[in-house]
């Protein structure tokens, strides 16, 4: 283990927060809030701790592995959240330091769960910060930090590796450091194009600002207490759309930037997706008209939930926790399929999903015909026996932390229906849940412990599970 | 696709169960209840369509292969349940046949799910029907055939893997019908014992004989509104404990008589089990001590709980359904764990749970040393790939199913807690769920369709999903 670079690594994620806490407080300024001091004091924290850290550990060795990629990113998350939570604890405007440091994983991770019961009295310098960690956290803080420091090292495509959701990881083009910056132009230049999309439907500045911030990271902090359901139809037909958009594979826009569309419209992950969509959306829709009694209406409630749960954003135009049962089973299952691998999206990944499906027809045909050889393609490569597996893995790693959560939540007071939609939901970094944690109300009522517990979830969901737990695992810290 | 030899073995399997109630119409002789026509009846159709299947098919070619075992246990357990639920039918007491079907169902398949409002007032020749299904079912009834009929072909084992659950199915010795001998001995020395057990206990002969009956084959159909209530505590405890006997993999039990100790206490399996139900038991004991004020109590109550629902028996001695939440979730994941492997258990097996932890240790490993080539090793044997794959892609079917199942009961009026229960209760073979399905109500309130989905979720969970699936697919019946 390359301490001293993991040591570097973070203090220079930290130094970064420090930078990235710069346009809250111009914000906080601009709007002559109180709040610009606290973010002056936290920022002074995160550059005393940022340098401090770097300066004792500046390696010798730049060389990592795999393990150092884990533990680097594990710590890294662990640190901005921690340092991110000070500027909502210092101004007071959430008393509580555990409050804080949830409602800070919540927006890191793109989870958009919050134990704020009252979000419209908070000061818009803290408003901006918590939607601004979704943009952050969306594409990863590390290859954020790949695409603007100078090279650390060549071999920072284990910390991409382990910072980066899904099941196969590649680069788009062969430079590590070009990856990231295609990825973060690309990533830009939707959130613009969205921010100018609201503005035209006469969402006021601030609003299309948090909310262009929090689509694009597919987070989901709203800044009213009905979430989405007081704008036009027309603004949540722009969330709804973009929300779908930023739940898809990055790598599919580079490709139609440089004219590739053969794969971009052979993509099975996208199809699956969209699949899913369409057909979750049309069985909303009929299950809600009696309430809404206007097909359109239905149809655009029923689109923009579908939307914000599978793409783990967590916006809401309505309190969807009061639908039907049926439409609530839909949206609860849609809770663990997630966005498309290589999105801002969380969950477990279409392409997960797709890949076990492939593999239980293979398995499938395999009983019948025990001596056949097949293999399982996928986005028009064959997928090799390792990667099978290891997507098999993460199911049942993925199934065992799911529980573990559940039974953890156990403690709590609460129904079936609140304790096992809140711990799908963080999991899966979406946001609101059902019953007593659904999108009228907030988590404000779990006890620290539990609160607690689903920030770590929300980080096990975000990193997908283990990056955590191998730096918790002792082996790793064991010299060769 | 030998057609010839599937009729040919389903036509059997039909006379053989002409056979099986024999037994209940001499309990209802005894008891001298009208019901004895209703099973005369029974008997007749029984047999006139067993020897038209047998007649008009015998086959030439006795050569089965893999597909043919899936399709003949498939299309043999849903004629078995046609045709057991007919004494049910026909006496009237249970009026409709869906719900005759869906009582029968879980009967075979040891749930012990019932539509039964009032089962006090049932015959008692229906009642031991009832029950002896469960036994019937607990250790298959295509194994049972293989026990007693002279042998149909040399490749039952086709037949004997796609009946027994587990993800390993050996020969305890090398030919197949001494091994099915060898279980069905077991089976019934176990059952024998445990009945001397209950009626030292001053249970009636009766109510010793079907909770025997229910208890071996892990079913859980009671005779009584409160299930086990208003037995004494040393009923219940015998109860507890011939539960989990019959959870344990009948194989340990063969190396016991023929005095081979060392791999019998070396089972990881077994240890894991035992674990498991120390720690559940150890956590709801705590919980539920406010409730019960004694300890003794509670540790009964809990024992008993723990060991119902992760053998899948699914009998009660308390509403646990009013149980605090941290002991319901307990239960509701050990729905998920269920008994061992090559007991009459269901559910989704020890021994997979216990494969998939030792390849995710693997996957961790080969995390952090990318190069490393590890086996897995289970009761002192290398595991194939092979084998791990497939209990990976069973998780993933499994849960796929499962999630089936809980969107197509989310069309039901009723809660996530119920709903999300009444599956995992009815897919794991357990019998009774929470909510408006827990122990002290029934599935009546469940509309006909749902009763049918629970059906075939029972079936599915027995078999284990791959032989209904496999006859359901075209290409099974497709010429080579």
């Amino acid at each position: 283990m390359n301490r001293r670079m993991v040591l570097y690594t973070v203090g220079t994620v930290i130094k970064i927060e420090a930078l990235l806490m710069l346009l809250p407080t111009i914000c906080a300024l601009i709007y002559k809030e109180a709040c610009v001091k606290d973010f002056l004091i936290s920022i002074a924290a995160c550059l005393i701790c940022g340098f401090a850290l770097t300066i004792i550990s500046r390696p010798g060795n730049k060389v990592i592995y795999a393990r150092e990629g884990f533990v680097i990113v594990a710590i890294s998350w662990l640190a901005l959240s921690a340092f991110g939570a000070l500027p909502f604890f210092i101004s007071g405007e959430i008393p509580s330091y555990i409050d804080a440091f949830f409602e800070t994983v919540s927006g890191f991770t793109t989870t958009g769960a919050s134990i704020l019961t009252d979000v419209e009295s908070m000061s818009k310098g803290l408003l901006f910060w918590r939607s601004f960690t979704h943009w952050v956290g969306g594409m990863g803080v590390l290859v954020f930090m790949m695409a603007i420091v100078p090279s650390l090292s060549d071999r920072t495509i284990h910390i991409l590796r382990a910072e980066v959701p899904g099941p196969i990881v590649g680069k788009i083009v062969p430079r590590m450091k070009q990856t990231t910056r295609i990825l973060y132009v690309i990533y830009m230049a939707l959130t613009v194009l969205m921010f100018l999309f609201l503005l035209v439907g006469d969402m006021p500045l601030f609003d299309a600002l948090v909310h262009a911030l929090g689509t694009a990271g597919t987070g989901g902090f709203g800044i009213k207490a009905d979430s989405m359901a007081s704008y036009s139809p027309y603004l949540q037909w722009v969330v709804t759309i973009f929300m779908l958009l930023f739940g898809i594979n990055f790598n599919l826009y580079y490709l139609l930037l440089i004219k590739k569309f053969k794969p971009v419209f052979k993509s099975g992950e996208m199809w699956f997706y969209l699949g899913i969509v369409a057909l979750s959306t049309a069985g909303i829709t009929m299950n809600i008209m009696p309430i809404y009694e206007s097909f359109g209406t239905s149809l655009r409630h029923a689109a923009f939930q579908v939307s914000t749960i599978i793409t783990t954003t967590g916006f809401a135009t309505d309190d969807f926790n009061q639908w039907p049962g049926f439409s609530k089973t839909i949206l609860l299952l849609l809770m663990f399929i997630g966005g498309c691998a290589g999105s801002t999206a969380g969950g477990f990944k279409v392409s997960r999903v797709v890949i076990l499906l492939k593999n239980i027809k293979r398995e499938l045909k395999k009983m019948l015909h025990p001596r056949s050889v097949d293999v399982v393609r996928f986005e028009g490569k064959r997928l090799d026996e390792a990667t099978i597996s290891s997507v098999n893995s993460y199911l049942a790693i993925y199934a065992l932390f799911f529980c573990a959560i559940v039974l953890l939540l156990g403690l709590e007071p609460f129904d079936f229906e609140t304790n096992i939609s809140a711990a799908a939901s963080c999991f899966n970094n979406i946001g609101p849940a059902f019953g007593a944690a659904g999108p009228a109300s907030s988590y404000a009522m779990y006890s620290p412990f539990s609160k607690f517990v689903l920030s770590l979830a929300m980080l096990f969901g975000r990193l997908e599970i283990y990056p955590l737990i191998l730096t918790l695992s002792p082996s790793t810290w064991v010299k060769k």
